[in-house]
C-alpha cells in the first residue's frame, strides 16, 4: 500500500506545520483530551500543589509496540505513574513526548494513543502537555514515548532505603517476571504467548492503600529493568544491610516459569511494570500484607524475605533446600528493549 | 575499531544492571550532578512551589548532533526552559530521557551531557531526574532526547492569544532563522558553515526582563519549528486578529539570508532556538523593546508589525514595495529535524 500522509506517519508530520497540527488536532487530542491539555499553549498550567512536589521520566522503547496484556502506551503511562507512586506522591499530570518512525501506520499511532488515553483513565492522572517528532524510517519498532510526571508528595512521608532496620520483613506484591517474558515471549514467538501477560498497570492506588494502612512502610520500589533482583541489590548497597530472599516463597506463575527455562532466564532478574516490592517493620509486616491484598493489585502479596545484619552487606536467595545463592543485579541486557 | 563497552554505547548499557548503573554513575551523574540528582531514586523531590505549576515536555532529534552553535543537548536544555518561560514562568527543573543508538561513541555521549550540563548551568535550572534507554544501531543520528520541565508560574500574569488587540506591536527579539539554516548548512555541507550559528539560548532570563519591565505583555511565544510565520499563523488563528509584518523591518542576517536562498526556503519559516515572539501594547512597544535591547539575549530586537482588525483573519507581509503577501503556517516538513 502506498503511505501517504492520511495512512501512515511522514517527515512532514514533525515539521511542526500545518501537518503536525492536523495530525494532533485531529488524532491525538482528542483520545487525551482534558481541560489542562486543551489549551495547546507551549505548557501546561496546573493548580497550585501543597508541599513537596516530586518529577520523573521514563523512556520507553519496547519492541515489539504491541504484546499480551499491554503496548507502548500502556507502559508509558503506567511506569511513570508508577515511579511518582513508589516514592510515596500522589500523581498529578503527566507529559508525553512522541517520536515517531515515518511509515509508521497512523492507525497503529491511534491504537497506542487510545492505550495511553484508557490507562491514563485508569491511573487517574490527565497527560496536560507532549510534543512529537518524526525520524526516517530505518526499520525500528515505529516509535519510542518518553513520559514524565509531576506529583505531590504525602506530607511527613518519604520512603527510602535508609530507614531500614535489620529485623524488617520484604512483601511482592504479586506474581514475578510476567512483563519481561510476556514481551520476549512475544518477539520471538515462542508459542506459548496466550499464557503470558505483561503486568502493567498503574500503581498509585496499591502505594497508597498500603501506606495508608501502614505507617512503619520503610521502602517501595517497582521492580521494572533488572527485576527484584536490581531492586534487592539496590537496597543492600544503599541501606548497607543484608536481604534473604525465601525462592519457595516468591510468587511466580507456572507458565512464567516455563518460560524463563526456555530463555534461560532468572526470573528474579526479569523486569515487573504492575508490582511493587515493599519494606516494612516486622510488627507491620502482616498489617502491610493485608492492605496489599486488599486491593485488585496486590491480591496474590507474599512476604518473601527479611533484613538481616550482614557483614559485608549481601543479598542472599535461600533455596528450597537450605542453600544459599547470591542476588546480582544483572549486569547487562539480557532482555533488551522490554520496556 | 571494535565497539566495546569501554568505547562505545552498547545494548547493555540500556539494560537496567550494573552496565546501566556504571554508564550513569561514572559519566551522566556526576557532570549533571546538584542536590536534587543525587539522591539516584526513581523521582526527584522539589521544595514547595508557591503558586501555579507550569509543565512542559520536547523531544529533540535533531541531525547532526552537533552543528555550528550547538548540539542536541543544548536546544535540549534551552528548548524546555524557553517553553516555560514564554509562559511567563520562573523554570524550576528539568528531567532528560535519553534514548541511544548503540555504536554511539561515549566520547559523543560525554559531550552532549556536558553541553546539557553547561547549559542548564546558564539556564540555572538543575537537571534533577532522568532516564536512559537503547536501541540497536540502524544508521540513525546516535540519539534523541526529551526533555520535560516543571516552572513556577508568575502571580497574575498569565500572556495568552486571548490577551492580544488591535493596535497592539509585535516584537522579535533579535536576528531570525539562525538555527535552522545552522543546522540544514551542517547537514548539507552548503560550505557556509562558518557564517552560520545556531542561535539556540535559554530565555528564561530575557523573559523575565520584558515582563517585568512592561505589565501590558499581551502574548510571548519562542518561534522554533514553523517559525515566526508558524507563531503568527498560531496567533491569528487563536486572537482571531490580523497581523501585519513589515518585510523591511524583519532583522535577518546577510549570510542566513544567503542560505535560505541558496535552499529555497523562507526564513520566516525557518526554526529560531534563541529568540522570541513578543505581542504588547502599542503604548508599551516602545518600554518593551528597550527592556529586550537592554538584555544581551535581545540586542537586536525590534518591532516587526502589529495588529489589526481583519476580517477574516489574516497574517500578512507587507513587501518592501508595499505589496501583500499571505503568511502561512509551512505545511510540513521545510526541514526535517532541525530540533
Amino acid at each position: 500500500m502506498k503511505q501517504t500522509s492520511s495512512s501512515h506517519v511522514v517527515l512532514a508530520h514533525g515539521g511542526g506545520g500545518e501537518l503536525t497540527r492536523k495530525l494532533l488536532s485531529e488524532r491525538v487530542i482528542p483520545r487525551l483530551a482534558n481541560e489542562f491539555l486543551d489549551p495547546l499553549t507551549d505548557s501546561a498550567v496546573l493548580p497550585a500543589v501543597e508541599g513537596e512536589i516530586c518529577f520523573t521520566t521514563d523512556s520507553y522503547v519496547v519492541e515489539p509496540l504491541i504484546f499480551p496484556g499491554g503496548d507502548i502506551g500502556r507502559l508509558a503511562i503506567c511506569g511513570t505513574v508508577n515511579d511518582l507512586a513508589v516514592m510515596g506522591a500522589r500523581p498529578l499530570a503527566l507529559s508525553v513526548g512522541l517520536i515517531l518512525e515515518e511509515g509508521l501506520p497512523l492507525e497503529l499511532l491511534d491504537r497506542v494513543v487510545d492505550s495511553m488515553a484508557a490507562a491514563a483513565k485508569e491511573a487517574a492522572v490527565p497527560v496536560v502537555t507532549g510534543d512529537t517528532k518524526v525520524i526516517e524510517q530505518r526499520g525500528g519498532s515505529g516509535m519510542t514515548i518518553t513520559t514524565a510526571g509531576v506529583g505531590a508528595m504525602r506530607a511527613g512521608f518519604r520512603p527510602g532505603a535508609g530507614l531500614i532496620e535489620a529485623g524488617d520483613r520484604v512483601i511482592v506484591s504479586g506474581l514475578i517476571a510476567e512483563h519481561g517474558l510476556a514481551v520476549m515471549a512475544a518477539r520471538e514467538s515462542l508459542g506459548i504467548d496466550s499464557l503470558l501477560k505483561s503486568d502493567a498497570a498503574p500503581l498509585a492506588g496499591l502505594v497508597k492503600t498500603v501506606c495508608d494502612a501502614c505507617h512503619t512502610i520503610r521502602f517501595v520500589r517497582d521492580p521494572t529493568r533488572g527485576g527484584v533482583a536490581g531492586v534487592v541489590a539496590d537496597l543492600v548497597d544503599d541501606a548497607a544491610l543484608g536481604v534473604e530472599i525465601e525462592e519457595s516463597a516468591l510468587p511466580i506463575a507456572p507458565a512464567v516459569r516455563h518460560a524463563a527455562e526456555l530463555l534461560g532466564l532468572d526470573p528474579l532478574t526479569v523486569a515487573n511494570e504492575g508490582k511493587i516490592v515493599i519494606v516494612v517493620s516486622e510488627e507491620d509486616a502482616e498489617r502491610a500484607l493485608e492492605a496489599c491484598r486488599s486491593h485488585p493489585l496486590g491480591r496474590a502479596a507474599t512476604i518473601v524475605g527479611r533484613i538481616v545484619e550482614s557483614d559485608p552487606p549481601l543479598a542472599e536467595l535461600i533455596t528450597r533446600i537450605g542453600g544459599r545463592l547470591v542476588i546480582q543485579r544483572p549486569y547487562g541486557e539480557e532482555l533488551p528493549r522490554i520496556c
